[in-house]
């Protein structure tokens, strides 16, 4: 399914401005505008808690325990990139740490989402600069076995082509198609959009079943009360 | 096991001042205090660190993927009460989020406990509504099928009758059954009397040993030492 | 591959100075520094971020839901140590809170390290006393069995000979052998002497690419650019 | 939730007649005739494949590492019983082997299901006594604590009443209320009725989607066919 | 990622002597003759031993707990076909029993490969229709959601696209793509060539030390042979 | 913890005739003659079902992904001997096929232990090589960093030295150091020589609450019967 050993330079980024806008949003919105679809795994988890990105993604295949292509990715983040790194077996070693992340500050990404293990994660925190991974792990790293940048890759389950937009933050990561991304924030601030009006309904104590008008439909699938 | 499609209005909650009361010794001096049992699995953890609370049981069994009956739930809320969702089978979608807790809060509800997984973490951290659950997961629900409501449930492993008091904080979730509340309210309040002099006279020095009287019968069961 | 039942008074710590000195690489750096070996599992996390220490070896080998031997181990300790704690099952139980915490701390132990459970963690994060652990747990343990203290344990999968040196911090934890704690001191002091020159030109932009020339070896080995 | 240190002697079993009856369905077939409940978690596996049982609960409830009620459950089985253990915290020891398999052999119980781990699989699987169970372990459980016999225990999941049914096959073990007993053997054998007439037709060619006049509802929820 | 509500019923197989010719070199060496990629992750497991074999992947996507589209899918199921089935969100529900694996092997499906559960399987096993599976459960599904048919998917970590290649066998489950079916014919032909010669040299008692050279690379590698 | 680089051709192997005596106790009765210890965590399973045996260690470390040592280790093979294989990382790659095994039985090994994956389990069937893993996986390996042979290694959880006794069967894999396997011979011996016994009491119906007797400290520790 992988092509390996090739480098693809020139990747059709959706626009940054769709891009950047879906992070307000947050996972979970996006991915019902979706129609529920487009989530990582839920093992993914932030390093800290509190960010939340959206990006343009750049993609890396890695081989378990080897780093090397971490170097090569790098050379291809443009500002507003989300690095986006699977493995070709499952691996909970420690791919990533502080000197690659002022590497990849320096290029202007904006965050990195592994399907396997970092390190140096106190130092990232300070540093700033969020990542979503499937582990945190000391373990250590080497350069002997070339992958590939910019194909498509599944990672933790979900497919990533280079330039899909991915919005990253405590609840998860998912990841818009770039054909879809402007129709997706759409509908995701759409979705946001008659939000405040409920959440001011139920904090005044309306119930989700009468806003929602769930009790007769309620009551055809069978639901009886017992006093 | 389970008696499906009904909703018990009225249910018999623990009263109100010992449910309240059993948060301050937190769930592992009340385990204790029951005898070591009671206790939810340790996979069920808070979304975020520092509260403890305890307070009485109402119950919601929900199928995998749906979430229909948190809003049927939410109207057998009455304050000081806990949520305490069951799921028919493994399931680690977010089955509520920061609209739920609006609501759960308007009624009243001190916390929720889930055998899956929530969402909308950073926004219920703002809020200060605690939840201990399976996951986190931005994986939205459907709302096509009815469970119930204040059933026996079985949640993480342990027995859950309506109106049984919940006590939850950083170390896990444990269950008192209503009969035996105010017995063991009074046991861990007994464990914890003669703890501020225990802890005294550990960080003076004295050992477990000595000040449980154990160097006998470590010798009688054949602890050997070795120069 | 364990002797039961025995516990020995006279170790041979690695010298203070050299396991203070460990702490301030951290495990990722010292576990490159022994040739990336060492490390415990990395199931086995922080209960807080953010410490970062390292000591000498008490080794405590305790069976499945019980603890008697803590009690034990704790008139081992001398000032500098950590405690690393190996089941002779897999458990998860809470073997460990605020009262052996005073104990521990009171005698000089720097922290704990245990494959299995601890509780009390809101207190013990208050105390400062950091537990490196595999769960969390409230669930209690006896006291029926007697376990070893200061034999050779295997914890999370790494071998851990009392008076070996333990590092941890929010990447893992790493052990290294007595006779090897000089020389690794050495080479990580060494590996982190260029770190400084490498993250100021990484950040200002130079390629790791470039900076480790890996462009050459990469080409031998097919990588291929694609416009 | 659990009453410790008791023996129920005297319970009340579902009759013989529908008990044994209604292992022929199978697990699957008796839970859909129950409403798609019942169920224990599916890590419970049978030690052997083909075995296809059903009987009625004796239950024991065991502390982690310590399989001493095993031989009081033992003198509390009937002929045409199947032995049901829960343990009070997780755990993969192994409670049961050749000899204990003896013992209920005689007493004339017909399986055990035990929500931790078993051993002597190879002679098990020789008696032909089914064990299905969490894992397989060598490891060897002390007798020092006491548990209870024919309390109502939560088993993988699932709530297990004394005298309730246990079906168990290649596929699983559901639990059958003793209640609901009579009223699920009806379901079940309505439910198989017609699976015959079914299997004959879908051998045929014909489609589930004529056979359960899919089509139509297929359209309404949007399904659209692309050529 | 994925189009939802869509059945495609037009897909370019790979050619059928392709697809079933790649049955007999097993996914092991497929998958090696694809620069080890393509396989599926290994905890999807047969649900017996012996099964061998390769057909064109016709693909389907479902919900948690539905299986509404296995009924879809099997009508656009050709002689010497293969199910490839993967499900929105994790899920051990048993999608697959006895009377689907009639009707898909009525339509001439050799095998079925699905991230979730199947039911029954002591008949499949009978019947001789082939599964790998993430999971075995009794646990019923409903029918109420739509998902899709012939989209690309992602199953167990791997893109699948309708037409593809699966090789199925003790060892797991490779997916080659279309456009290297050919190729990757040759190519496991050609490893499997010199196999034989290799074996009986093996067997003969000739080391691979020396059979692949390996002693002065190894040397090279620094390793020393200690008396 | 280990030494990398290194190949120890002189071990110090337990006699034969000890080493493999110990097979027909069987790895359950064997842990229990050692005072339940020296087993190998549960997850290590046998790739079929019936073998027993037992045999001398050796030992070779493993890079995650890389198998290169496999081949070292072969030659250190003696008749009588069993790998024993451990990782650096976790991993649950395809190390060992049919042409290792048939290497490995040119060379007189009984038997791989491994902390990994294996492929072609269906041939290795066959050919009676038993094999015991953490997994099942078609996954191939690199032979690109060495490791160690026949240091002393850490395997599932169990510390080996090599020419220590490796004991298993169907109930898991238990490791007797080399200055304890003549005891340990004596002491299964003995556990075994009265089971013919018990088992004849226990079969004619007597309880082993009698036979223990059990009744009175039973009652001692607090069990009460309830009628």
């Amino acid at each position: 399914m992988y092509e390996l050993g090739v480098v693809y330079r020139n990747i059709t980024r959706t626009d940054a401005a769709t891009a950047d806008a879906l992070a307000r949003y947050g996972s979970a919105t996006v991915h019902e505008a979706m129609g529920r679809v487009g989530l990582l795994k839920p093992y993914i988890r932030p390093i800290y808690a509190g960010a939340q990105v959206s990006g343009t993604a750049v993609t890396v295949l890695l081989h378990p325990g080897d780093n090397w292509m971490m170097h090569v990715v790098a050379e291809q983040i443009r500002p507003g990139d989300i690095v986006v790194a699977a493995i070709t077996a499952e691996c909970t070693d420690g791919y990533f740490g502080d000197l690659l992340a002022t590497s990849f500050m320096a290029r202007g990404a904006k965050a990195l989402v592994i399907d396997a293990g970092v390190r140096d994660v106190k130092t990232l925190t300070e540093m700033g600069f969020p990542v979503w991974s499937k582990a945190i792990s000391s373990k250590g790293t080497i350069k002997a076995t070339i992958g590939s940048v910019n194909i498509p890759v599944v990672c933790a389950g979900a497919l990533v082509h280079p330039g899909d937009v991915v919005v990253a933050d405590d609840d998860g990561v998912v990841v818009v198609p770039r054909a879809l991304a402007a129709k997706t924030l759409e509908a995701a601030a759409a979705r946001e959009a008659n939000e405040g009006d409920k959440r001011a309904k139920l904090a005044a104590g309306v119930l989700g079943l009468d806003m929602y008008k769930m009790r007769e439909p309620l009551e055809k699938a069978g639901l009886r009360y017992i006093d």
